[in-house]
């Protein structure tokens, strides 16, 4: 029987930057499932379900006593792991009364979350993204976009760049983007899709003008790695026309910018849209941060206002619309079935 | 088996006034279909299905190139046939890129479009409203007011004036309104409903009285004509008390007011509620156009704040409700028969 | 077969503090059902369904004319039994034009609606609550707070009130309240619930240490009686730690509060929460009239707060979520099956 969710089951999905979670009890909505998250005295991180045995209360509107959490609404306690340990008016506390616990991992400064009730993957095969980690050499700005579409929209609109053109143009986009074909390989193994569009005499976009400073015709490269469902990265390499990496050594002549996302289904309707964008160069140049970060904000908006209104119309429109794919979506297409494939699976 | 929708299709449906359509591109729902609008060129309006073939995004968020239009996400292009002439990053254009077109036939400064997938009706079937044409001799104002009830409410409420006395004291009703009994003839073959009210001395209400100068009490016709499903007109005579129109030649010692409504279906619950006041004096007279204008928006603002709340009512109940018919309610439901006619034979 | 209401039927409910009706046209929504009413010439409150038998238009949107209701929209008039008397254009009244009357009994300043379509209960049946009437030697502070909650989520709420110590704290809530162990009674067949906690020595919460003046701990003791489905009674005494009351005579030497809260479901999902606190102390204290009603509005809002909450997460969960019931929920769970017993026999 096909699933009738879209999102897959049994997969690690980020939960959210490793510095939203702090001392304070912090609610988020991971695939659906209502979760609470709070960093303990050791600094680890616990995700518990967001409700309380008793009567549904939300823990996370609830006290930490130490590392107990201690129920807003009758004062129902329980440990980190989830068990209760106290209820109020008897000493004897009932044998199933525990919430959920989530296995969480943390790294490159992401928190991720095992969501489905099979045993975790090992964490050594959530994707790696070094550059956003403290010491990876990289300046990163990034926020959250909350948004109302479902994550296979987004995912679309990220495997596609042709969108730059129409989408930002004045931003990212030229007409360059657009016309220049791209190459799609899917890696069926490791579950890993690449998408390319290597422009070699490209108009440079104002994103990347005012901040590398080149002035003139650029080559540039758009390599992206999807590791299905969550992370998606693009690897953006900006330099004067002509110059291409060495044979060997350090591509040091060009300006290398990693845009990654990480695409968490909030509900079967709405897509966490976790987005940082990392520089190698202007380390330390605050007005660059900013020009970046208001930028990159300012992309994102576009993209998060054209998928709302998508998904808008989908709900308006019902099931009538027939859509119609070229080249463009070789890579998202892939995408939607590699997303399925897992979703069969789980 | 019986339809589920209460919207007539394959007919002709007004979907703008003619001003309203220009370079830009222009979105309104009509009957539940999407439709995107825009006057070529030319100087002739064009209506294509309001969705990209590509990825659905509207394409009345995109840009016009000449009479080209470029969608907005991608770049879809498509000619005001709805022929898709160009797509991003390749030169074939597949076979089946093609935007639904709709007939369009502008008259009497009515934009009319036909909803339905059967052959069009001849044009010279599209009732008529001369007096609203630039040339017709009467001066008109009006504007659309958004109606979040069904087209069977305003039909409803046009077709029984008596509710003038209740809704609209101080306005435009009186107490012999409600009193007097109604004529009501349906021409079945041409499909035309006539709901008659004479009254030969009554009050005149503030919206006549200020604006026709008449002092004292008057001779008042009413007389309807509906065309369904669309065009509604209320040939309105005031004169002094026992003023009546000569036996030939023009009837100059009356004032005529034609109220003129288009109820065209948003959805199956909400309506676009055009209105139009159409006089044959004080043409030129500002203080007078600000009056009319004025006046009839607050009638019309009673109507639709009485007919949302009944539709607000219809969500809430469900169908328990069984409503009551009196003489008054004839018209009306004539005017429901024939739109079930129209609507069994779609 | 199960009904498919949470509401039981063929009871009365409150439907308003008397004062709130007089002579203007008043509607609430009782049990799902829209209900007018007014109060006549005589005194006396007439309750009406709150929909014209002709077109559905609300009569709480109408016109008084003496004691009968003249419809805002068409003019069909209705004495206050419901009988109509006149229709507009026509003398003929159709035999069939009545809307339904509901029986009303105001007693102990409250207005009792009956629900339902049997013989209603003689009214000797109505809980009493002699406390709020003109004369009952009690000044009582009141309000309504609009809830966005079903009936079962505010009798949960009411029937356990260790959750004081938590949603509370700071108000009304001290550890001894979660702490100690109540007593639960049910009289099957006068159908009341009885659940008590008599704390002999315990701290003073700031609504009663702030009102009473006493400085130091106190003998608290929480006596509810619950009459199904509408009336709860939460008779409070406060003493100085040690007063007990005297073998005979009155109790003087301790304050008493009666908080008596009304709880009338709106729809399945709402519930008007009709709250009252009335003492036997300080009886012109416009001080302490103050104090209580902003304590006690303070108090009704987090409850409210929480229990709109615990709606909204019910919609968005749906029916996966089990609850886990322990012994400070023992009158609750008493009070939800007397509620189904009602609903059943209904």
């Amino acid at each position: 029987m096909a699933p009738t969710t879209q999102i897959p089951r049994n997969q690690w999905y980020v939960a959210a930057y490793g510095d939203e979670i702090g001392a304070s009890l912090f609610a988020r909505t991971i695939c659906g499932e209502p979760v609470m998250f709070f960093r303990d005295a050791g600094g680890t991180v616990s995700a518990l379900a967001d409700r309380c045995v008793h009567r549904r209360f939300p823990l996370s509107k609830s006290n930490r006593d130490g590392d107990k959490i201690v129920c807003g609404y009758h004062g129902f306690t329980y440990d980190k792991t989830g068990a209760c340990v106290a209820v109020p008016g008897q000493t004897r506390i009932p044998r199933t009364a525990r919430v959920k616990p989530y296995p969480v991992h943390e790294q490159d400064s992401l928190v991720w979350i095992w969501i489905g009730d099979a045993e975790p993957s090992p964490v050594s095969s959530i994707p790696r993204a070094p550059w956003l980690a403290a010491d990876g050499g990289y300046t990163t700005l990034r926020a959250l976009a909350p948004l109302k579409a479902r994550h296979s929209l987004l995912l679309d609109n990220l495997m596609d760049l042709s969108h730059e053109t129409y989408l930002h143009g004045g931003y990212i986009g030229t007409p360059e983007v657009a016309e220049t074909p791209i190459t799609t390989e899917v890696d069926e193994e490791a579950g890993i899709i690449r998408v390319s569009r290597h422009m070699d005499d490209a108009e440079c976009p104002p994103f990347y003008a005012k901040s590398t400073g080149i002035d003139g015709r650029i080559t540039r490269w758009q390599d992206i790695e999807y590791f299905p469902p969550c992370l998606y990265t693009l690897h953006s390499r900006i330099a004067p026309a002509g110059v291409l990496p060495p044979a060997s050594g350090p591509d040091s002549d060009a300006f290398h910018v990693e845009i990654t996302y990480a695409l968490t289904p909030e509900t079967e309707t709405s897509t966490h849209d976790f987005w940082m964008v990392s520089r190698d160069f202007g380390h330390g140049d605050a007005g660059m941060d900013s020009f970046f970060s208001q930028m990159q904000a300012e992309v994102v908006q576009q993209d998060v206002d054209a998928l709302n209104l998508l998904e808008e119309l989908i709900a308006a429109d019902g099931e009538a619309y027939q859509e119609l794919s070229i080249n463009i979506d070789t890579g998202a297409l892939a995408a939607r079935r590699l997303i399925k494939k897992l979703n069969e699976a789980a």
